[in-house]
């Protein structure tokens, strides 16, 4: 499969509500709920940068209701990288297949919040972890 | 089932990190996954009530991860209430079960954010709704 087609976006519906909007954002359109191990929530301080994952079976679903978080991903085989900027002001769903080096960066001033779905229970041996230093990239 | 029963709370598993903490919500053990139909978000604005739902068969599970949210139950048949305020300070999953009346609060002045994982596609003849005023309650 090439690079870039191991990252979808999709679009994030969203209701408008005078009281407080709301936002679909996972359904059986776009995930395999039977297959789904759990949904979490990880925040990312602004500045900080949580790098660099790969996951060998695991397919990731993301969405950043809150803040704004920087997205990167690196092809080991052809050395490229494909970035995006998702958050609350551009509610957008990443879809992130196996087999790519991953991290990302908090650019929200105050809270920046990532809610996962994944297709595998957390499992350390499918993971595979560098140093941010050990792949380049100017954040 | 008695009234209070319907509404179970459990706890979320907090992971700390100084990059930004992971909370663990949604898994096998509080969510029959293969049931899921969507997993949504809700925001209320500080001090709007979002009032009042009644699901006839949609089983919710609830957190809220960023603000604070005062959720309200009410049973027709004791016209008894029972209230909880969730949030970002207190992390809880609430477990709804349905033929309960309810609604709920912004109570954190930026941002309240509810995170909704339902086990049936919405469907307006599933919910019944009442104004605000037609349960009579001290918000």
């Amino acid at each position: 499969m090439k690079f870039r087609k191991k990252i979808k976006v999709l679009n994030v519906k969203i209701i408008k509500n005078t009281k407080g909007d709301i936002f679909k954002t996972f359904n059986k359109k776009n995930i395999i709920f039977k297959n789904l191990q759990e949904v979490y929530f990880s925040s990312v301080k602004f500045n900080s940068i949580k790098a660099w994952k790969f996951h060998k079976k695991m397919q990731l679903f993301l969405t950043v209701p809150v803040g704004k978080v920087k997205f990167v991903f690196f092809d080991q085989l052809t050395t490229k990288f494909y970035s995006i900027t998702i958050g609350e002001k551009k509610q957008k769903i990443l879809i992130i297949k196996p087999k790519i080096w991953f991290g990302f960066k908090g650019l929200g001033k105050r809270k920046n919040l990532i809610v996962s779905c994944s297709t595998l229970k957390h499992n350390k041996s499918e993971i595979l972890r560098k140093k941010i230093k050990e792949i380049k990239y100017k954040w």
